[in-house]
C-alpha cells in the first residue's frame, strides 16, 4: 500500500507544528507543509528549517498577497462586504485563497489527505474544508485540533518538547491573534467578557485614538471602476495602496472593531478587529457610489452587499453563488470612478468631498438658486399617483368603519 | 356658497407668511396657521400674534414633543431605521406627524383645504400630501409653493412689505435649515457642491471634533425592550433622554452626517445633518441587538430596517407597509433589554462594553479556557452536510469539464 | 442510579416498532409511545395494544388535528407558505406539532430521553431535533435510525421475529408515504428517478385529471382575515372544511405536485405530494390578497411568504424569526376578508371571480369608461419624476460617451 | 423656425389615426408615422397607405420580432420574470423594444418630438415615456390621449369622418386588446367587475379547457444555458419554436390567465390574459433549474425574478439596474442545459420528467435503497450546531422566566 501524503497549512506555530509530528506519526505519512503569505507580520523567517526539522518532508511558501488583493480583497471591497456591517472579512476573506494554495501543493505532489489547524469550534474549520470540498472532493480532510488528545495548551508544549518539536520562545500572548494585510482580529483572554472594553494591548498596530495626532490626515483616493487606484495623485499598486493606508489609518486610530458576531456553528463570539485600509476604503468606496449609482442600483446592493458578506464569512467563496452576486456587483462599478477625500482624525473618518465625472447628482436639478431648471410643476401629478394606493386604501378603511 | 377655510402649516418664517396672504386673497379664504412643536430652537415666541397680523383668522400652537419621541422616533430606532445607512431621518419623521396635527386642527375646524408650504422639488411636499391622502382624502390640498408668481426670495419679500406682512429681520442664513429634537438638516449655499467640505458655520450645534475636550464622555445607556430608558443609572422620559444625549454628544462633536443621497422626486441632492442623539441611540440599540437577538432575527431585520427607512423618507408613514413592517419589528424587540456603555471622543461613538439578561453570549460556548462546554467533535458532521450541495456542484462541474 | 425512561415518537410502523425493543434492550429503559394523530389515515386502530406487546410500558394517543389546522396550517396558509414556489409543507409543519406533543408527555412523565424513528438524510430528523432543542434542551435526543445495526428492512424484519414484535401484515408499499390532513408525501422506487413520470399508483388520494369528472366543480370559498371559514355558504369549523376540499379536490384531481426539492441536509431528492385542499386554498388566499392588500405590502409579503416557507421546511418553527415573521403576516391579514369563487376540473384550478367589502380594486378609477374619474394629466408630471433618476444617468452616460 | 417633426407610434387603430391628424393640426408638423411588429395577429396590410392617406408624411415597417426574442423574451425568461408571479410580461416587454425603434427612426429622420397613443392611466404610457427619457431625454413627448378633446370613441369616429381618416370598419371588440407572440392581454367591458369569469369570447387564441382534447399532447423542450433550443428533438428558431407551443398550448386551453394586478400608476387593475408558450417555457425552464442549481442560487434567484418581473413591468428595461440584475441572472444559466417532458392537458401543464448533464441531483446520495453513499452520521453534528442558536435561545428564555 502506498505511504499517505498530508498536505498541511503551516504556520509556524505551536499547533501546527505539533500537528506535524502528531499526523507523521499516527498516518506514517509524508508531511508537506505550506506555508502561504497574505502579509501577516509574525515572524516568516527560518519556517523551512522549522517545518523539516519538525518532520516535514517538504516545505513550500507561497506569497499571496497579490492575488490576495486583485482576486479577493477588491471583489469584496466593490461589494461592499461587512459582515454584520461591521466586519470587512480579513480573515474569512484569506481563508478560501489559503486553502485553495493548499490544495495545488496537494495535486501536484500527489499527496492523499489535507490537514489544517483550525479548532472545532471556529469558522475557520468550515472555510477551509468547504473549500476543499469544492476544489478536491476527493482528499481526506483531517482537522487534527478537533480529535487530538490534548486538552491545553501546556500539553502541547510538553508533547513538543518531548519530540523535539521546536517551539517560539516567544511569550505567548494573551489573545488569539490571526492577521493578514487587510486586517487583524484579536479574541480570547479578557476579551470573553463582552462588558470589559479592550484593554491598550489587545491592539496590534493601531494607536489610541486619545494618542492620535491633534492634527488630522487628509487622503484623496481615486477609484476606476470601483478598484482603489490612487492616493493623493500617486497611482499605486493595490498592495501598496493598503499598506500606505494601514499605516496612515493606524496612527490615526483608525479601524479599531469591536462587535459580538454570529459565527457559523451557532455561537455568538466577541471579537477585535483592527483594519485601518479596509475601514478607509469601504467608507470612500460607498460615498462614491452615492454620487454615481442610480438610486435603485445604490439601494439594492445593500443587500447584495450583506449576502456576498455572509457567503465570505460562511465559507462559501468558491460557489456558483459568488458567481452570481458578482455579476450583479460588477456591473454595478464601471461608473464608480472618481476621487474621494477623507478625512483621518482621532479614531475617526470623515467625507471632505466626492467627484466624478460619472456624477449623476445634478447640480442644476438640485439647486435652490435662480440656476434651477427642476420642473416644479410636475410634482403635484407625481405625489397624486405615487399617493393614489394609499388614498384608495384609506377611503375603503374609512368607508368600511363608517 | 360657503367661503372657503384653509388650514395652513405655519412656521413663521418668509415662506408660510406670505402664504398666508397669498392664499387668503386668491381664495377669499379665511386662514387656519396651525404651529407644531417638536423642540425646534428658532424663536417659536409670538407666533400667534405674527399669524393674526399677517392676516390668519385663528393660530394653534401644538406641542407635538412627547408623541413624536414615543409613537415617531421611538419606533424608527427600534427599527434601525437609518436611510441610505445614514440618516436617522429627523425631518421625514416629523413630517407625518405634523402633516397629521394639521388634518386633526382642519377637521375639527370645518376647513375645506390643506396648504403647505414646500417646494415642488423636495421630500416634504410628498410627506405632507401622502399623509393628507391618507388621512383627509376629501380635503383638497394646496402647495403655493409650486404655483405662486415668486421666482426669488426679494420678490416674496417685496410682497411682504407691500401687504405689510411681518418679517423676521434676523440675517437670512446662508444655509436651509430645518430642526426638530431628532436632528437638524443643513443644506443649500455652498454645500451644493459635493466637493466642499461643510463650513464650520454650517453646523448649528455641534462642536467640531477637534475642538471637542480631549477628555471622552463615558455613558451608560440601558434599553427596556429597545427603548432607552436610563442614563448613567437614571431612569429619564424619552424627550429628556434625548434633548440630554443631544447635549453630551454635540459638544463632543458628535453626529455630523454629510451625504449625497436619493430623493423621491428623483434626483440626488448633498445634505449635512447632525443628529448626536440620533447617532448614539441607533449605534446603542444596535449593539444591544447583536448581544439579545437570534442570528438569523438579528440578520434579516437589517433589511427590514432599511425598507422602514424608505418608507418614512418616502413619506408613507400612514400605511398598511408600516403596519406590517411594525408587526416584524415590535416581535423583535422583546429581548433588546439591557445596558451599553459608549465613549463619546472627539467625533466619534465607540463601544465600551454592553450586558443583558437576555444575552444569547453564551461564554461557556465561546471560550477557548479549559471551561469549554462547545462540542466540538460535532463540527465534522455540520461541515459535511453544510457543503455537500457545494461538493455535488463541483463534482457535476469536474464531471462535465473532463 | 434511576432508570432511563424514554419518550419515543410512534407510529406502528416497522421502524418505530422495531424502536422500541431496541432502545428498552440497549438502554435497559422504559419506553413511553406517543402517537399523535394529524389526521392520517393509515389504520390507528390497536396502536396502544400493538405498542404494549413490543414493549412499551406506556402509550399515548393524542388528536391533534384541531391544534395542527388552528395554530401550524392557517399560520403557514396565511404566510403564503410554499417551499420552492410549490410544496405546502404538510409533513414539514406536522413535524414540530408531534415533536411539541412528545415532549410534553416526556415532562410530564418524567422521562430522560426523546427517540424520534427518522432517518439520517431527511429533513424530518432536523425538525424533531431543533424542536427538541427549543423546548426541552436538557432532554437527550436519540436517533436509533442512525445508528443502530440493521442496514436493510429485511434485517429489521427478521429482528422483529426474532423478537415477537408484531408487524403490520400490509404488504409494504413500493413508496415511503408520509400522510396527514395538509398533505401527502410520496419517496422512493422509481420516483427516485427524475425523468420517469410517477406511475399512477404513487398517487393515494387523487383521481388522474385523465379520469376526472368532465363537469367541472365550482367553489365559493369564504376567508375572514386570511382564514377559510366557509364553503358554499356554509360556516364550517377548519378541520371539516380541509376534509371537504381535500375530498372533492382529489375527486378533480387536484393537488398533485412532482417536484425535485433542496433538502435541509444538502442534497436534491424528488418527491411526489398529493395536497388538494392545500392547492385550492393557498390558490384562493393569494387572489383574495391580490384584490384586498396594498401593493407594497402585497408585493413585498412574497418574500415573506418564501422566507416563512424555508423556516417551517428547515424545522424551526419553535424560533423568534417565526414570531417577528408572524408580527408581519398578521397585520397584512386583517383585510383579508371576502369570497373566491374557483373552478376544479380536471387537475387545475382556475379563479372564477372574487370579491370582498376591502377590495382595492376601484372600478371608477379602473374603468375605461365615462364613469372614469382617474386624473389622466397626473400621468405626466408622475411619469416625468419617476423617469427623472435614469434621464440623468443617460444623460450622464451620453456626455461621457461623446 | 424649423417644421416640427413628430414620429408616432402607429397602429393603424382609430385612436394612432385620429393623432395622426390632430398631431399634424395641432404643431404644423410632418409625421412620421413607424409600426412595429412583434407578431400582432392584426391586419398589418395597407398600413403605409392607409398612414399616408391620413397625413403622415413618411411610414416605416419594422419587423422586430426577432430581436424581440433574442434580446428581450429570452432574457425574461431566464431571470423567470411573471408579474406578481403570474403574468409573463407580454405587452410590458414589447414596449421598450417599441419605444426604441421609434427612437430610432426619430434620431435618423431628425424629428424634434416623439408621440404615442397611450391613456393617461395606463403602465405602457409609463413604458414609453421612460424609455424615450433613458434613449433620447432631448426629444419632446407627446401624448395625445392624455389631453385631447374627445372624450368618447364616437367623438374620435366624428373627428375621423370629418377630415377622412381612413377607420377600419371592423366592429369594435367590447374588450381593450393588446398582442404580440408572448402573449395578449385583454381588459375592459364585463372584465371590470372582478367578479365576473371572463366570457368565452374574450379568449383570443385559446381553446377553452372544457373543449380541448381528451388526449393529452406530450412534448419534449431542451434548452441550452437557460434558452429554450428544440421541441420534441428538433432544434428550432427561437421564433419558431414560440410559434409552435403557441399553436399546440392554444389547443389544449394552456395560459389563461385572469388578475387583479397593481398597475405603475397607483390603481388595480383587472386584465386577462393568454400566453401558452410563455406559460409553457416559464414551467419548463423553473423545472429545469430545480435540478441544475445549487440550492442557494436557486432559492436567491426567485427573488431576482420577481425585481425584474417588476423592473419590466414599471418600464425601466433601460437602466443600469436592468443590467446587474441581468449580471446576476446570466451567471446562473450557465448549468440549466438539459431536457424537461411536460404534459398539456385541459389547461393544465404537467411536469413528465426532467434530466440534464448538469443535474445536482445525485441518486447516490438520495436513494433510500442499499445503493445509499450518504453519510448519516454527519447529521447529528450537523444537527446540533445548526439548532445551537435556537437551543441557546432557549435556554435564555428558560433561565429568565423561571
Amino acid at each position: 500500500m502506498k505511504k499517505e501524503k498530508i498536505a498541511i497549512a503551516y504556520s509556524g506555530g505551536l499547533d501546527t507544528s505539533v500537528m506535524i509530528k502528531w499526523l507523521k506519526d499516527k498516518y506514517d505519512a509524508d508531511i508537506v507543509a505550506v506555508t502561504g503569505n497574505l502579509g501577516q507580520q509574525k515572524e516568516i523567517e527560518n519556517l523551512e528549517e522549522k517545518a523539516i526539522a519538525t518532520g516535514a518532508s517538504s516545505f513550500s511558501f507561497l506569497d499571496l498577497q497579490k492575488p490576495f488583493v486583485e482576486e479577493y480583497i477588491w471583489p469584496a471591497l466593490k461589494a461592499g462586504a461587512l459582515y454584520e456591517d461591521v466586519y470587512p472579512l480579513a480573515t474569512a476573506l484569506g481563508r478560501p485563497l489559503l486553502a485553495k494554495a493548499l490544495v495545488d501543493v496537494a495535486l501536484s505532489e500527489n499527496c492523499t489527505m489535507l490537514a489544517h489547524g483550525c479548532t472545532g469550534k471556529g469558522n475557520d474549520q468550515v472555510r477551509f474544508e468547504v473549500t476543499f470540498a469544492s476544489l478536491a472532493p476527493h482528499l481526506k480532510v483531517l482537522a487534527p485540533l478537533r480529535e487530538w488528545e490534548f486538552t491545553s495548551r501546556e500539553a502541547e508544549i510538553a508533547y513538543a518538547e518531548e519530540h523535539n518539536i521546536p517551539v517560539s520562545a516567544t511569550k505567548k500572548s494573551p489573545y488569539s491573534i490571526d492577521e493578514n494585510i487587510w486586517g487583524i482580529s484579536i479574541e480570547c483572554g479578557v476579551l470573553e467578557d463582552p462588558m470589559v472594553a479592550p484593554p491598550e494591548d489587545a491592539y496590534q498596530i493601531t494607536t489610541s485614538p486619545e494618542k492620535a495626532p491633534d492634527k488630522a490626515a487628509v487622503i484623496d483616493i481615486e477609484f476606476e471602476q470601483g478598484v482603489p487606484v490612487a492616493l493623493d495623485g500617486k497611482k499605486m499598486e493595490g498592495l501598496d495602496l493598503i499598506l500606505e493606508l494601514n499605516k496612515i489609518g493606524a496612527a490615526h486610530g483608525i479601524g479599531r472593531l469591536d462587535m459580538v458576531e454570529n459565527r457559523v456553528v451557532g455561537i455568538k463570539s466577541r471579537e477585535i478587529y483592527e483594519a485601518p485600509a479596509a475601514t478607509i476604503l469601504h467608507f470612500a468606496h460607498r460615498e462614491l457610489e452615492r454620487l454615481t449609482q442610480e438610486k435603485s442600483v445604490f439601494q439594492y446592493k445593500k443587500n447584495i452587499g450583506q449576502d456576498y458578506a455572509n457567503l465570505i464569512y460562511n465559507g462559501t467563496w468558491f460557489s456558483p453563488m459568488r458567481e452570481a452576486l458578482d455579476g450583479f456587483v460588477e456591473a454595478t462599478q464601471k461608473n464608480v470612478t472618481g476621487l474621494v477625500r477623507v478625512k483621518l482624525f482621532k479614531g475617526s473618518v470623515t467625507l471632505l468631498g466626492r467627484t466624478s465625472p460619472w456624477s449623476l447628482y445634478n447640480e442644476e436639478l438640485a439647486t435652490y438658486t435662480e440656476a434651477d431648471t427642476f420642473n416644479h410643476k410636475a410634482a403635484e401629478g407625481f405625489i397624486h399617483l405615487y399617493g393614489l394606493s394609499l388614498k384608495t386604501y384609506s377611503e375603503v378603511q374609512a368607508k368600511n368603519r363608517s
